[in-house]
């Protein structure tokens, strides 16, 4: 498998939409969206055996979002059981994207899509390369 | 002064960074732009002498976003003063976008840029046109 | 078994401390622990087979918080794993207390114990008893 | 005036309710009671001339919250204006407890009370004194 494959792999991180997360409309408020894409980012890592944690406490790396976007396709309810789709697109030496699809857990129906890009930087906030010991997870 | 002057001015809603919205990296978590969008939003319709309230209350006219997007350019500090530069662009029947600017108060300098895209729906969902009593506060 | 060992039991759901969730300080922000309750509460009724939603759009019946109490014993870290153990007291018939003792899920330390006193109330916010068809659910 | 007098004096905190603020129930969810808290806390400081940002920054002293509590007497709706008074009570050498009154701003009508419990401690999570150059600001 090369390592284009392996890119276009996937992982799935189940939610439920919390009363937190409602508003007055009935339905999830679009904030919570990037929430959600942020716990999905920190699954994907765990999924690749290596914790968003280990970048930051071993590596000295973070992943500032630089940029987002999401388009809502339905409204999610209360206590709905949704997943969110993530991949890791556009892996470069100091930046990466990735991109998210909500599903409704029962329907498999698309509820929202969207994407995050980050950078790579230091505890000093200064551009740095993703350290070449991770690199084997994520690519 | 035509429609399309009156189109172009904007609103300034002053914000503080709070605690709640810093997250461990030192900075205003990302998801918090996207409230301020909204209460920008709100600041906005209230300084056009049409509340949102209004709108949802009066007129049975729901604004929920279908695509939202930001671009992070400088992270914002805890209690740090900035205001969201809010304009209204492309108001159309059925839909209308909201532009963004955050920039910090003391500097002015330009932290973040963003926009949301907005339906017209009714209480029942369904994609309905604006308001002709409201129109004229907007446009 | 009796009504007052059944009101004994308790419901763990777990939970992953959010990047969101955090704070400058490094540790989870206060007021997420009254998330992680709300949830946890949701958690609670679903293993009691009424799932909250059921109250509310079948019942039509809500449990506002009237009084919410925390005390926190020890910070929680990004991404670490906690359990919130719910168990229901005072079932009254027009409010109820749920209590809350949240756990590291590794070492089961606790780390935070709070509760929140609910009233039953209608759609117009008038108090009401709570439903006999749920009670079997609950006590 | 002696230092008692002193203690006693509240500071007014302005909000306003925001739309991500609300739930499904039409009104604010009850852990951004807190949150509100928290910026009344700071704004308290402010108001003392001591900024929390120069106790965390210049003094290394941070003020976790070891105990939170609150009552909710009548639900803030959206874009609702309502204010904070906010006193510093129980000033001890390593701990202060804060009080809150939520009122609506036009009737004054009070909506919900509480407090928090902080603890004073170092960088490193060790209890710490008050700094005495700070100490005349708050009592």
């Amino acid at each position: 498998m090369g390592l284009e494959d392996k890119m276009e792999k996937y992982v799935n991180v189940p939610f439920r939409v919390r009363y937190a997360e409602t508003d007055q409309m009935g339905v999830a408020y679009y904030a919570n969206y990037l929430v959600w894409f942020e716990a999905s980012r920190a699954g994907y890592c765990r999924a690749r055996n290596y914790p968003y944690t280990r970048l930051e406490l071993e590596d000295g790396i973070y992943l500032p979002v630089v940029e987002a976007h999401c388009r809502y396709l339905k409204g999610l309810r209360y206590d709905q059981e949704f997943y969110v789709r993530t991949s890791l697109k556009n892996f470069r030496r100091r930046s990466c994207v990735f991109e998210y699809r909500i599903h409704d857990s029962q329907s498999d129906l698309l509820c929202a899509e969207g994407w995050t890009k980050h950078l790579f930087i230091d505890r000093d906030g200064k551009v740095k390369s993703f350290p070449k010991s991770a690199e084997g997870h994520f690519i």
